[in-house]
């Protein structure tokens, strides 16, 4: 098999970057080691700046979007009985959309037929080949048989855990990571909202989050130490402490029900330099992990492939390699930022068990600022709307 | 002897209380341990926020501030060959006012004859009696001699190394520090500045400082390692890694001279809570002290004083006493804030030898979005020009 451009991975940035690829004319194949199945049974985060909406409208795959996505123009940062609304609509003009990146992976999914992206699901033992060439290839194991991909360039989009940035050999890069002292368990069920708003509290008794998918569909998360056994947490706890650390209004608006999904996820900041070697690039997860608070991880997905996308059709069609010089630099720089934020916002409303007392202090007195000044708010809210691109 | 409110320490808190107090028709001495001319040799900070000039205007103090001071509508960032300017002018509508402490301290003594504001110098082994009661007293000797000063309420503006804060028992207060590591290497010369505005430079061999006193007098200062001797810095070395640190730009526009005075100060933040027991209350550094980074010492002295004397101007005036009660609520709420700054702005500018090479990407990734953004910029601005009293 030949194409101009092998995608590693059918996550949200794969799929993007392929139906981009597609639309702007570039022959293109994703090779996915999961089903198709597997892939929507991931859980992530479903908060989408207008860097991730503006593709899906782009693509003219935004039907179900703009019918179940719900538009959120504000959010809540609680700690102790106070409560700071950043009114992300009037202190930017902009708003973010609520819709899973479970739905967002279907519809690429459900739309990449049509479109005439192909996808080779449950691809095993994918390797890469000659990376430093200009005739990069993907080996792979599908239906039994060896199969072999050639391309021009190879993009990996496989995620933290997937091989493309393990095939970059060791000093042509450098990780960055930051690991923290705790994990996010995470509670997904069909109960309505407790508020239409999120909520991110900042207890003494740890971090909690409240979430949605949609209006019939609460994600919430309580920070928990590391080592927490998931059997630990039946779902009465969960929710008698999600009941205490999002405080007493929160409290009365939310209905309990059974989980449909719990699990407990690490937090990590990661990133590692360049984004390129050779004829690889990496896009997405593939290249960094920002902690789920501000959940950035899928809009940085998204303004990779963005630039990616841009600069692979000067590329192929007008034959200027620019961009694509400029890609590791031009990426990274959004990626810092949101790095930054990620890691501001967790430092913000999280318990660090070995903070000490000075440092608990300075973090309530970061949160009265916060309350008090028009210019901290509008920081945040401008990052969390979305650095421009 | 017997007043109103005896005052322990003759720096710029107590001097700016003593006056306002004077002014409000209150009887009040000050005792000092050191002599007037000791006081006066003490360097510190150079940058007033209103808080402090409107005193001194108010108290129709501020002839030669208004003739000497400069007027400071920004200051700059620099890190890497980059540099941020804070319009602190067009961002808040305020500035700053760069007066050396010195120099206010020099006039708020110079007045207290004329004004009445009665100062006892060299008062040796003051101690504190009766604090928890209606009728406090100092005792102390002086001129070879045993006193004592009776009050109804004692204010120890001593500092941090003072004795007020030593007379609340323990179990009464709780402290909350944070100790850096490294500290500022001072340099004090005769020369013009390097620019007409403060350059704060983040560089990978540490933190800089370009500062004035007065157009022909400049203030350096370089981040060393805690253990540093000062023997190992002559002046030529000090000139030297300026030139590094600041930047091509600053050191062209740099004239070096002898130092008139060099010392290395440890940087800390400290903070005692409550800011009163019983009869005694304490504000500045006898309470809290920052790092001098964006130099809100001398500042946090003055809106300490600022609500202490309108409380305590409401007792005797009005015999309400409402305003004590709530003073050290009041005052901590800004000191805290202004500690988060001070924090902040010493993380955001200085080489932690401990920082992981994700910090420092962090560090830097904090300045690229504080570049691009007005709103961070606007943050900054405010704080630096000083939050509402």
């Amino acid at each position: 098999m030949k194409t101009d451009v092998a995608i590693v991975g059918a996550g949200p940035a794969g799929l993007l970057l392929g139906h981009l690829l597609c639309a702007a004319g570039i022959a293109v194949v994703i090779v996915e080691r999961q089903s198709a199945a597997h892939v929507l049974s991931r859980i992530r985060a479903g908060v989408l700046e207008t860097t991730t909406t503006d593709i899906m409208r782009q693509l003219g795959l935004d039907q179900r979007l703009k019918i179940e996505g719900l538009r959120h123009e504000g959010f809540h940062l609680s700690y102790g009985a106070r409560s700071i609304r950043i009114d992300i609509a009037a202190l930017t003009g902009k708003h973010v959309t609520v819709y899973g990146q479970t739905e967002l992976t279907r519809d690429l999914m459900d739309a990449a037929p049509q479109r005439g992206l192909e996808i080779l699901y449950e691809a095993a033992d994918v390797s890469l080949h000659d990376i430093e060439t200009a005739a990069p290839r993907l080996t792979f194991h599908r239906n039994g048989s060896a199969a072999m991909l050639e391309s021009r360039f190879i993009i990996g989009c496989d995620g933290f855990h997937g091989v493309c940035r393990r095939a970059i050999p060791a000093g042509a890069g450098r990780s960055f990571e930051k690991v923290y002292p705790f994990g996010w368990l995470g509670i997904l069920a069909d109960v309505p909202p407790c508020d239409p708003e999120l909520i991110y509290a900042n207890h003494a008794n740890g971090f909690a989050l409240a979430s949605m998918r949609s209006e019939a569909r609460s994600r919430y998360y309580v920070q928990v130490p590391s080592d927490t056994n998931l059997e630990d947490w039946p779902d009465d706890r969960v929710w008698d402490e999600l009941a205490i650390r999002l405080g007493p209004d929160a409290a009365a608006g939310m209905t309990r029900g059974p989980a449909i999904e719990k699990s407990i996820a690490p937090l990590r900041s990661f990133v590692f330099e360049p984004m390129r070697h050779g004829n690889l690039f990496l896009a997405g997860d593939a290249a960094h992990i920002v902690p789920p608070t501000g959940a950035k991880g899928l809009n940085l997905a998204a303004s990779d492939v963005t630039y990616l996308a841009s600069a692979l059709t000067d590329f192929f069609r007008h034959g200027q390699e620019a961009a694509l010089a400029l890609y590791p630099d031009r990426a990274l720089a959004r990626v810092w930022k949101s790095e930054r934020f990620s890691w501001f916002l967790t430092k913000l409303m999280h318990n660090f068990p070995d903070d000490s007392a000075f440092d608990r202090r300075i973090q309530h007195a970061e949160l009265d600022y916060i309350a008090s000044s028009k210019a901290a708010q509008t920081a945040i809210a401008e990052n969390y709307v979305g650095l421009p691109l």
